[in-house]
């Protein structure tokens, strides 16, 4: 699936004949997700909308950075579970950096960051901040998670039977899991969906972390009522805005 | 004002008698808001609350930062307006370590980063997890911003004559304005309020930063009905919450 | 494939109890591979070797690295060919620290880090001195390339049509080939291996790099005579010899 | 007081308006300084200078960094002291880099650095000489010490009854609490300057430190006979100087 | 001896005339070398080769590196031996890295480095790679170790009583041996050289370092039949590929 | 000369045998010295010392550091000078820093660091601090420059034609210069000493650095009236404060 748009499966030649296209770079996170959704989530995630976005813009997809920022309670859980597994910011900005450098060498001038995992767009931005210093006006760069597009009337249809979270805590929750039914059902313990109690916001953050202030199963918002539908909606629904984004953000 | 709590105002002997008290370390920037405030507002704010709060629980106020993270254009206006003085992560992260390992080092165990300025949140909390790890359960680090802990029935009677536009947006608008004028109203020049157009949301990050996204003036919502009457309505407010959370955050 | 060893399939209960198993990281690298194969071929058999390795000793394969560290001309091409993507040593070597610190926090003390690009060794190995000194006795890391425990005898029938170049000029050429055959045959584009001239050996560094040394196609050594054959003898071989590693390195 | 030079007061636009001033930036420390003065002598003697320098040469002043680099037993009292709070050599160096390249960005080119913490002075060159490498000529940046211009001639007039101690130790004694009664004598706690003895000189340096080698009361010479009319004399003899430094180091 | 080509002995008037020459600057290590030779073989054979290359061609050598990387159990013995002072990979590259610039800076364009220490070459490299991406093609750097050019028909001359070892267990060996005996046969303890049994090959990496995985000597194999004839042989045959190297890559 | 003494001379197991004594570490500089003396004039001061230190107490002599921190324009000329090689603060602070761990690593507990260039204290002394908070009690660290212990009244005997122009101005002057007539008179171009005026001293740092601020020759302050016996005499008063200091500093 997916073959035709990514890099890894290209040879040389046949990435550098598409260097005036968009370069999507999906970016994830190793990263607990409660006891029915597996570690790869947001990796899974960055890569599938990554790959249709390419699809539908003639983009060419780099391999998915598998491993991200440190996940925090109230967003991911935080460090404590194991199987979360968190990259210092410097080292993931480092990272960012060094492949955006790379692509610029390349020929590659339209950089979209495709990124599923909340906490990592801070040390993102960070590198494509110190990055376009370095470019100018020559390379363009632009992230978004797939989230940010979503438009609020889908909200509804969602959060059909329970109400929504608000996106922090829909983590392992209604709209990763719908996504992950959709893309990846083998990869789903729908038996294991439990309808847990979910999170309790709180206004400040504290080191050493509490560990009871979290959900001892690792979800922050209940997952019922997900379904592979839901998944498709969200699909159907976002796709089109980040085309549109691409179409914006890379004229001409 | 506040001279009995703050740190620069006492002797080294005096600071080291209060080493059981709660460290508080306002962090702000130097930040364009709008024609009408000055480039101080974060740092004022920061000050402020921290000074109110130690008053209250009996803490000490160290050197406000008056430098922080990198302005963003829809949470600040960005970097390219003049008097906007932006630190990489990296350098805010490191300052706020090396603080935080001198405080601990006099004696101090309970820290309370008061943070005013949105973008320093990921760096600041970055140097708190690494420093943590460091300092084991003998040390409590604690941040919040001054929004975080507003009641949510608060935001009906400020935002009384517009809508209110988010957080983000927020900036130079009506809750720093009402601050300003509640704390420090000869630093505003009230007659250049003026009621512009406020900046569009955007479900994508983008570099080279557009500088036609942002409204000319910087500021990114209306200002217009605000007052130092607002002002203190938020402090009431927000201050019994900060109490709170020193409470909650270092029992004992 | 391999479902069963790869972490990134795991929910974080299924990973945590597998704590006291050897945890393996394949490391490979994005990097042109002549005209016949795709960029991903070090990470293909990075993870290919961990996988089967995995299934043989009880061990976690965790996502693999699929950036590494800069081509070099003489062992891989070197970074003048469009889709050679080449980290920074510092880059590699803190991603690798931070990993290793949190597997180990995860309660893993065996790691073993499959890697199949041969520029990555020094900057891994840094990773490995650096942290090691901070684990002492309690962990153990081990680092191990495909072809550093393949039999001397083996040699002879793998190149029994053309002389073996020695193994950095290995590159594209029978060994990799021959690989890619046996594991991933629908990516190799056998039509166009050519029997090309391969490098000449230098016994110098040279910057800027010589574009002209090295050959266009980008293979070190011919292709010829690569078969899947060749590969499964190369996996027949070099398996039981990881499997004898991992029992002598990690006894207990 | 001062209120017209002060950047953090203006708006970004009466900001903008000044960018072909002198941008003053004050370094100070926050260290101990004897049972009579305040933690922020450093800080305030820096702001002080800068803003008198600013009002006579239509300069502005950024906001002071009340946080400096380490203390030395025999120039500050160390860091064994409560109050002193000693930033890394790296950290004060990188934060100065910071604030050059975003005064830079701004359009200043004339940037004076008045720094009133012996100890400051390596770091900050370091950051001086690499930004200067990169800005080249366009961009002139000086650094001078409010001790550095002061004519020989008052050293008599100020030492009239105790001997001068040398630069070094003159922390905490009659120099700097001259400058404090005469610029906040509200911060001195007169009743509390001891005619103690002052520390000794040691040719040589050693870690760990040695408490024991530095006057417990954190005075390294007495402050006896200090007074606010030293202080005018000081600030009388100095500006002049300074102000001749600006128009020689920033001609035209 | 090589007074007239030593940087150091040079005044600054002397090095500027020699701007347009070869620079070389000679890396060894402090490293463990055996019951029989002295810590400083790798900085002195470093130091010679680099001396009679600058007489053949007229260059200029620079003062040697005395501290290389850190030293490998199977390289050179690893770090448990006492007098093996280890560099971390970071600081030799930042060392090379500035001095590279410094020489560049005083309008040098033709750098070789001359390396006798088989574990820096990965961090002199990645300086160079990065150095040269800055430098572009005004300047130059190439790196050879005194072992590479070596012809391979001498080989069986210099090994004509044990088998030749392969390179990386060359240390404390025959070739090393007769070098100093060559060089500087003041520092060769020859009663001492004892026929040991060497170290037995390893195909992977493993930390904590077994320390019994390594002769107790710190001889990886055999120095017996080492000579100063021999010694003269590697130099007769190496120099003049060393100088065909200094031709190939400074034309002109 | 010294053989006794250098480390770089022995081989391990007499260097492991020394482990309880003063481990000397001389550091120096490559840097202009006008037009009489060599480069290498503060590293041989540097190893001078160390290596007669070393004799008078039993110490060890590690090689020495060649180059060292950023020479500046009054106290040694600065960059601007043809054979200056100037190390940046963080890779001098890093390489120190290598070292002591190693040493330390090796038994060692007792490291006297003997300077010989003025402007390496800072960076010298950052590293003794950093790396002293993580060795504790243990481990004593001293830096001396070889000047700091000079008795006062030989100032008097040095200058008895020409007068003290301050020990920063002291370069390429009348001290350094008899001290190289002592140590190794055939560096010395006696026939280049010319009485030149010196340098004018400067109450402000600057960058870009006027080159016509520093006389053109290098020379900071006359070198007229130097002699090997004043060279002498320098050494007969300092060496046995520094055995002092090594008796003070490093009891029992």
């Amino acid at each position: 699936m997916f073959e035709e748009v990514k890099m890894e499966r290209m040879t040389w030649r046949e990435f550098e004949a598409k260097k005036d296209r968009v370069l999507i770079l999906p970016v994830g996170a190793t990263e607990q997700h409660g006891p029915h959704l597996p570690l790869c989530v947001d990796a899974v995630l960055a890569e599938q909308f990554a790959c249709r976005l390419a699809q539908a813009v003639g983009g060419v997809v780099a391999p998915t950075l598998s491993y991200g920022y440190k996940s925090k309670p109230l967003s991911g859980g935080g460090p404590l579970f194991p199987g979360t597994i968190d990259l210092n910011g410097a080292t993931l900005q480092q990272l960012a950096s060094d492949l955006f450098d790379e692509f610029v060498r390349d020929g590659f001038t339209k950089i979209f960051i495709m990124n599923a995992h909340f906490e990592n767009d801070p040390f993102l931005i960070e590198a494509m901040d110190l990055c376009s210093a370095r470019y100018g006006d020559r390379v363009t760069l632009v992230l978004s998670n797939w989230w940010d597009p979503m438009p609020e009337e889908l909200i509804g249809r969602l959060f059909d039977e329970v109400p929504f979270p608000g996106w922090a805590f829909e983590h392992a929750a209604i709209t990763e899991t719908s996504l992950m039914l959709y893309f990846a059902p083998e990869l789903v313990r729908e038996e294991l969906i439990v309808d847990s109690k979910g999170a309790a916001p709180c206004p400040y953050f504290k080191y050493p972390i509490d560990k009871d202030a979290i959900p001892s199963t690792g979800v922050l918002a209940t997952a019922r009522s997900s379904s592979a539908e839901k998944g498709r909606l969200i699909v159907e629904a976002v796709l089109p805005r980040l085309v549109e984004i691409v179409g914006t953000a890379f004229p001409g």
